[in-house]
């Protein structure tokens, strides 16, 4: 409270006079300093503690509005315990939003409720009629022509002459106080300043099965470059799997100055392509598309037959150069100089990224340099990609994110953009929060069912929910985790069904439905990793996942409750190596409860704990539970259930829970 | 981000390009909407979550002030885990404080991080030393003459032409280091805003033994009122217990109509003298004193008198006029009226007030009603009285007394604040918010181990603890517990100790050291309440507690462990009737045990358990539990102990935990 404030509070300011508390308004991301994210179509459930001095009746409402907007729409909220009011609205717009909450005295409900106890108590009342007809008389001056004539005509009544007892049932008629109701006098409403934002995009950035694929090897041979027309070949194959989104590793130009070889050793021979990450050659930059893979229009075919197929692609976005990169030569300001005037390679001592040059973020000209990138995505955006996979953007600073993110949405608010931020908690939590939609996690290292518990559920609660959607990837090209490694094809199935149930977004890099596990030795890299050579595959060999992932990607369509990342509770089961959970609609009208086998090498089975209660079922009520991946249908009852998953055959069940609809003679029906 | 901003963000203001990223800045109430509370002399740890980009080292300062100053002081924070820096300041006056971070990137220390990983790593590093050369002789410019000179010279050494291993160990040395961090630039740094704000307020806002005491029963018969002067010749009594703070109920005159007779009883007797809660007579209001009581003369003699034996006294702010209060007929306006043109009285339907009219806060002259009773604080605080106790400040707007403390604090910064508000849990917290320096709390009624524990521990934990301080009441006119009804001596020494162990500040009304027990049926009302009668008592009666009260006075003053409520643990115990907790200071140079039986009518012993490695003792090592009640002394080892309590002769008991020295001989000396 610094000098003006303090002293128009000295001097008694009209606003000191509202007696309504309104405090700690959520959902909020550090107290509305960040915004709420949520999906067009999501109702935002919105609680506030609301208080008064003395017993008076309060009235409140949610305001809420896109933020572009003046007018506010309002909802009501009700009274909860302890002080807490509740109540929510739907956001319909992919744009910026807003919401507060008002709150006043409704003084006609408190007469009304006061009056109520005095006459039931058989109190004298007189005096109090004259005071209800007062307030009636006032509303019906809010009121409009409709409804202005009959509440002067009620409140006349009240002060009238008939008994008591007959003017007290006018007194409390349900149509009086409906009718007073609706014109309140909130002359000193107290509203919650300032107004929460909340960041609506399209529901991609949150729901989502995502497919990473090197174009330029899907080609005939391991010498020979695949293409976009390859790739546009190849989307058959990956909508048939059930994907949403393919994403593309870069596809520009790749410098030949320091070209890393094959499993990244120093010297590439002529024909070693070079890793995609390392952007930047004479044919061109950001904007320009390796000549390998074909022309621009090549790319344009594809993404437009990508959508023909109800796939979208996404690309990577890289923001760093090769030596070759266009930007050297013609912007070395935008780079870190060393002393000599060579520009410095990107390093993390003692490691030297010697194919790549950082940008200078903060250089003198960031301006300009920011401004390029900027216009980099927008150039792609013009060309149908909304969706932008962003290659560490924790090694850029987190501010020109948050102008960046925001200048691509003010022209194309449907992009979406996910973070690759593979580094500290908080440093994900601020990309995060300053616009990206989507991040990469840590579920690629989370393995026991504590591990998986413990990180999950952070995810799934406030405060994390609330700003930050993970986007769990079973693999990536720079990650072979150890259990698939060694775990064989039931690890590959057991992690494709966790990473498929319990995050709405999740991603399969190509190979990982061919059971590709040859790492360099003590490492999570590929052996003879596809980042720095070819690798044409055999799609159709016949040990492939592909059908098993195709029977998952269409459980998480038919089921609103894979959709969302709320609705997730980790329930007991008396094996630590078996996982259970639900995930839920808030209607409870879609059920999956899912149980994974974490042990890819015995069998293993237990009981599993159903909350019945919660699922409105009763203790000798009989359910359905329909293994979708399975087939099978087994009928539980109960708490108690059993369950035994063998990894050879089914080392995870996703089943959807189905209430007994009617039993009719012999037949049970189940919905 | 609306509009004006919005835009200046598109056109890439200065501030975007600053790297560092400051979130959660800590303590905070509400995210800084409401201040800390501290007191004079505390220490404020603080706490943020400070990120940058890549891999640079960063460095950052927490700066402070007096809200009423400019200039910031600043002392540094230091790197923790998971990127938390954490760091503090004292406050040494009595006023609003603020404090906020500032981080940089440290340019020198992130370069000579890397210089020294690439020289371990046997790299060519003349580049490297060039570069440093830059950054020392850029520091040399910002360097005051003393250092500058040096900065240069070493700037040209690391240039020169040394070997290289010369100059690098010039360049890691911890004194061109320490000389660097004088002179950073701090130009791009971050600052989070806005500031936190910090209440300070003297340390009896947070500790002090308050004890209630009406005057007027302190006269010769119960027929005949006690005055000031009988007040000032019981401070003695008062002093000997050790208390710091004797509490008055209002000692205004007190309203004749309708006033209420013995037991709460309509119709008086022409001697009752009625609630002096009835506030206001012919012989004046809220600045008058009863004519029973003396002069106001004689109650600035009680004052001066009370302040020469080292106790203070607090009077009662009761908000509320007697039918003959001289308001009522000057100020007509401050009151609700009723249609026929009479004052309501008091209501909580069906309940009715009829010697109380409450004032109307919010009435078309509120202003003029607002300006009047700050004044009636003010007029007291110019008597010297520095404590208020605040008489159900729940049933007045919440805005008035944010309006009001603020008022009377910005004349008399030394006035503490008490809130009487028995209500619901987010009011207490909301008044605690805006200003109040202690409350009342629900101690009263948590008896059983679960019930204190829990209760307890929120009350000393963030958020509640830096917004609201307790003050844990054993009884009070208006509460005679249960368990005192019943328990007989134990319960009511059970229950000192909890209050004086728990809270750092606590209160006794007069009466409970003499046990009295009696209430009416079904009820927590005193039969014969002091509230309507006079209540002359024999204070040398044997069985009083008096002197157990003094020694456990002495021992709060003395043991600085018990002065604030943080360094609050309760710890295991294996019998569900035994409740065990530490209070210890920050440094661990004041350790306080207590045991307390929870069960008044029996015997209760069992093992509790001493987190020894916490206070830095070894499993082998004897330590020394000196009960500074009972006066023993035990020598105990390892975690687990052995505790016996007998109701009837320790119902409690409040070990100093002892070190030992040193081991001389067959001599063990203990500090």
């Amino acid at each position: 409270m610094n000098g003006a404030g303090a002293r128009l509070e000295r001097d008694l300011a009209p606003g000191l006079v509202r007696r309504v508390w309104v405090e700690h308004l959520r959902p909020a991301v550090d107290g509305g300093r960040h915004p709420v994210k949520r999906v067009v179509g999501d109702r935002v459930e919105v609680e506030a503690d609301i208080l008064v001095d003395g017993h008076d009746l309060l009235a409140a409402v949610v305001l809420y509005r896109p933020a572009a907007t003046t007018d506010w729409r309002e909802a009501a909220l009700e009274r909860g315990a302890n002080d807490v009011w509740r109540g929510g609205f739907t956001v319909d717009s992919v744009e910026p939003w807003e919401f507060t909450v008002e709150a006043w005295v409704d003084e006609f409900a408190s007469w009304r409720d006061e009056l109520s106890k005095k006459h039931a108590a058989g109190q004298e009342l007189a005096s109090e009629l004259l005071e209800g007809a007062e307030l009636v008389a006032a509303a019906a001056e809010r009121a409009d022509a409709r409804d202005r004539d009959w509440l002067r005509r009620t409140a006349d009544a009240l002060a009238g002459d008939a008994p008591q007892d007959a003017r007290v049932a006018d007194a409390l008629s349900a149509v009086l106080a409906e009718v007073v109701a609706r014109w309140p006098d909130r002359s000193l409403a107290t509203r919650f300043e300032p107004p929460i934002p909340v960041d609506v995009e399209r529901e991609r950035a949150r729901f989502g099965a995502w497919y990473e694929l090197f174009p330029r090897s899907l080609g005939p041979s391991p010498e020979v470059s695949g293409t976009f027309r390859d790739a546009a070949d190849t989307l058959g194959y990956v909508a048939d799997m059930g994907f949403d989104v393919v994403y593309l590793p870069p596809i520009h130009p790749i410098g030949r100055t320091n070209r890393k070889g094959a499993n990244n050793v120093l010297g590439a021979g002529p024909n070693d392509p070079g890793s995609p990450w390392a952007i930047g050659a004479a044919e061109g930059g950001h904007t320009a598309v390796h000549p390998d893979l074909g022309t621009l229009e090549d790319f344009d075919a594809l993404v437009a037959e990508a959508r023909r197929r109800g796939l979208e692609i996404a690309l990577d976005i890289a923001f760093q150069c090769s030596p070759d990169h266009p930007w050297v030569r013609d912007h070395p300001e935008w780079f870190r100089q060393r002393p000599d005037g060579t520009i410095k390679y990107a390093e993390n001592p003692p490691k030297k990224y010697q194919d790549i040059h950082a940008l200078d973020f903060t250089c003198s000209a960031w301006r300009s340099l920011w401004r390029e990138l900027r216009d980099v995505m927008l150039f792609w955006a013009e060309r149908e990609v909304r969706i932008f996979r962003v290659d560490n953007p924790h090694t850029k600073p987190i501010r020109f994110w948050r102008w960046a993110i925001a200048e691509v949405r003010s022209r194309y608010p449907d992009v979406v953009f996910l973070s690759e931020a593979f580094t500290r908690p908080k440093m994900m939590h601020a990309l995060a929060k300053v616009g990206f939609s989507q991040s990469y996690t840590y579920f690629t290292w989370r393995n026991t069912k504590r591990e998986l518990t413990d990180y999950v559920t952070e995810l799934a609660r406030p405060p994390v929910r609330d700003f930050m959607r993970p986007n769990f990837f079973v693999n990536t090209p720079d990650i072979l985790p150890e259990v698939l490694q060694i775990g064989g094809r039931p690890a590959f199935v057991c992690r494709l069904v966790l990473a498929a149930t319990l995050a709405a977004s999740y991603g399969v890099y190509s190979g990982f439905e061919l059971l590709e596990d040859e790492a360099l030795p003590n490492s999570e890299e590929y052996r003879d990793s596809e980042k720095y050579q070819l690798r044409p595959r055999d799609w159709g060999r016949p040990d492939s996942l592909r059908e098993l992932i195709a029977a998952v990607n269409a459980i998480r369509r038919d089921n609103p409750a894979l959709h969302s990342n709320d609705g997730l509770r980790f329930l007991p089961v008396d094996n630590g190596q078996l996982l259970f959970y639900a995930r839920t609609t808030p209607e409870l009208d879609n059920v999956i409860l899912v149980v994974v086998n974490l042990d890819p090498h015995h069998l293993h089975h237990g009981f599993v704990e159903v909350p019945i209660e919660d699922f409105g079922l009763g203790p000798g009520e009989p359910y359905q539970v329909h293994d979708l991946l399975g087939g099978g249908r087994y009928l539980w009852q109960g708490r108690r259930n059993y369950v035994r998953l063998d990894p050879a055959s089914s080392p995870a069940q996703v089943y959807r829970l189905r209430r007994r609809l009617r039993t009719e003679r012999n037949f049970d029906y189940f919905m």
